[in-house]
């Protein structure tokens, strides 16, 4: 997936703003495993119950938490406050998305009204419509479909397979993965006697910047208005976002969850996989909700850790669960109750 | 989505059958919402409890009910009994299906045996199989692949990267949304000593006339028989349909339920989010099942709300939760119960 | 979805190693259902309580087991141990995968350096990458997307719209069904003051020889290590696998279960729909666990059958919800206990 550059251990130190023990001129190509790492490749270490794994790793160079105490000389290490965070950012630098040089497919198909900078690369069999605008060094795979009077930013990735409806917003730095859907109508009706009525879906979406959207993953239309996903959102596979839902910067969430209409998200919120949202909760900044937990339509759900269906806090879920776990017993003992209250009333 | 007309309040009442009250000749574009909307916008209010929006609301005409009292004059209003459904009547007649011109493109690949009505519109790379039929005004979006044998009705739409197996019928007006993925194989083995051998999946789909799947819905093809959505039922996003299930007209079933093999789901029923079907289940006529819902298999679902894992009544899980949220001091007032007989007993 | 050939009842028999009786000679072309089927089409039945069905069957041939008695003469059968696998078989043998003449067709756009075996099928508008090798009569169908240095076998069916990411290796008579998403980026990310930095997606992905993956189901890569479908594993429709989990042979995983990073699944276990699993699991061989399960992460599944959220064993989950049941009156019985109690300490 990756490209790979040759880099000191001095330059990954300096990058992370680490303290660098050992030789700083050996050679680092690529990040590993504790357990795979050998020459030329860098790991890390930052619970205290892996430092073992990680003195026996013949990694060539690797990232540890200040109170990691070496006992083999000659290793390279990086020390710094968080290692796994360093080690992201060094993989980031070792191995950077892969480049495409700027190509537009002979197989493509742009609009003639479309605005495509000159370094993007659009390939085989990708078609963009009408209006629609995209950003200098955007990469468009293979079989991305994109409609009319869209925005896409500056230095996207669309993987294979994207689909893409008219008006929808994209910002810089966006990542869709092959097969995400941004923009079909939302799932609204009105019935009568002879059937569904489609209540209208003519609202717009808007991805903002660094966002990350999952293999599949879907995004509805607003109704009237918008669908939006704040800045820094990063969205796992196969997730449903229905019409006019409103999520924040930097939420994280797990995948297969799905979103009814009018959902707000704040800021900072962590989502779980699987989890159920009826329609016009509101999920207050700093939420955790557990995998597979149901929400009531209309709830507000304050900071806090919630688990369930429907959701209550995690420790009251823990409390019930075992409490249910303890429900045989109790039956047992409501009967032995019984049977001496019984007794005493025959006496 | 959608091209825009301008179409006067004395024209939209007459296509509603509504009342029109204040003048008649002002001319309007587009729907909105009662906060959003302005100049030559129309917004609806049903429900009471919005009527003080209503009244504070800019849009250049209201469609309102009987019961709501005016205060402001010189504003144009449509009464009807149902606003919301005069709502969607008129925004489809303002705001009607995008259209596109006749035309194949230059880079669609169809079979020379197919038989494709002359004013479709086929789009960039889409591929249209051996013996597969089109009807007039359907349109067909890039990156469709359609096999052998298919049968497309007229007025359909077919939204980017579809993909249609061999053998599908598909009947008219029927919109499928990107990436749904009709008549791939059911999920159907036998197991002997080496391993697992496929059942036959080599019957059939058919979908019924003014259908609607969300994006990256799947409808498996029938194992020997067809799996069969009726017509006018709306399925949302990520939904699964399994092999020879047959699904009744006017259903509605929402973003990511499962429905397992030889389900039966009658007409006119609910179908919440994320519910899971077991196989061989029967959903009798009018039978609404809620959110997270999980049906065993060869259940009869009797009409009325069900709710839970397995479902029960909707006013049986309401109890039953409620009892659970007692649990704890029912614990507590059991102990409390033993300790005043153990008192007793020693009397 | 399949051609037709036309055998003999004789020919079937030897076949399935089945005792033939009745006439020899008849043809047969199709498998069918016992209620379906009529001239030259073979049924089974298996289990004795579809018996009666299968005596007022109209098939030109039955597969029976040893123990149905005949009572209509005339009619050909195929006595076997196993029907349902012996029909099967034979279906496997009347309805073999469609095939596709070798061709590369010309909007499918192949880099000069991939390596495509000559007798391959690549539809219209399909897109493989650099280094990226073909074995021998696989099909791409239309629409499917390589990326750069993937290995495909031989005889492997990617049906339209697949996307496959670099680096990914795929085994012998794999097929993978329609929008299938192989070696996206694993969710992994570490957070600082500013937001989500991605954790390294930098592995591979490797599926095994005769996998099966249903629509749009979804294989992230390793995010240092690999992500591995074992041999002979089938996958239904929407399945989530996530980065660096380990699946073994013979596993069957029904529709919209999602499985977390790092989770291992060993040989022959089976595991139903919309289960969820959190992350560093261990099922052990054999296991079997319920539709709509949950498992908590870092937890290991020994043998047996499992049911619920969290997981307990089946037996526990049934007797646990028929006292959920019971809740209600034990309820009473607790304040009938109460009232007996206080009448009795009143004394």
């Amino acid at each position: 997936m990756a490209d790979e550059r040759e880099l000191t251990v001095k330059e990954l130190a300096e990058h992370v703003g680490g303290r660098l023990v050992g030789p700083d001129s050996i050679a680092i190509v690529r990040v590993a495993s504790l357990e795979a790492a050998g020459d030329k490749e860098i790991a890390y270490v930052e619970d205290a119950k892996h430092f073992d794994s990680a003195r026996a790793s013949q990694a060539t160079c690797l990232i540890v938490p200040e109170n990691f105490a070496f006992t083999r000389s000659g290793q390279a290490a990086i020390v710094v406050a968080r290692p796994k965070l360093a080690f992201a950012r060094i993989a980031a630098l070792l191995h950077p998305q892969k480049r495409r040089e700027p190509e537009v497919h002979s197989s493509a198909v742009i609009a003639a009204s479309a605005n495509v900078a000159l370094n993007v690369y659009v390939g085989p069999g990708a078609a963009i419509g009408d209006h629609t605008t995209v950003g200098a060094r955007t990469r468009i795979e293979a079989g991305v479909v994109i409609g009319d009077n869209v925005t896409i930013g500056v230095d996207c990735v669309l993987h294979p397979n994207v689909s893409l409806y008219d008006d929808v917003t994209i910002g810089d730095r966006v990542v869709l993965h092959a097969g995400v859907c941004i923009g079909a109508d939302g799932f609204g009706y009105v019935r009568d006697d002879m059937g569904y009525h489609k209540f209208p879906q003519i609202g717009t979406v808007v991805i903002e910047d660094d966002v990350e959207l999952g293999a599949h993953t879907c995004v509805d239309r607003g109704a009237l208005g918008r669908t939006r996903i704040g800045r820094g959102t990063k969205i796992d596979n196969l997730v449903q976002v229905g019409h006019n839902v409103d999520i924040g910067e930097r939420v994280v969430i797990a995948s297969q969850t799905g979103i009814s209409g009018s959902v707000i998200i704040e800021d900072d919120c962590v989502i779980g996989g699987q989890v159920g949202f009826g329609d016009h909760i509101r999920v207050q900044s700093g939420a955790v909700i557990g995998s597979k937990a149901g929400i009531l339509p209309g709830k507000i759900v304050r900071p806090g850790v919630w688990w369930g269906v429907p959701i209550i806090p995690l420790a009251e879920y823990k409390r019930r669960n075992a409490h249910l776990g303890r429900l045989p017993e109790l039956l047992q003992e409501l009967k032995e109750l019984q049977r001496r209250l019984d007794e005493l009333e025959r006496k």
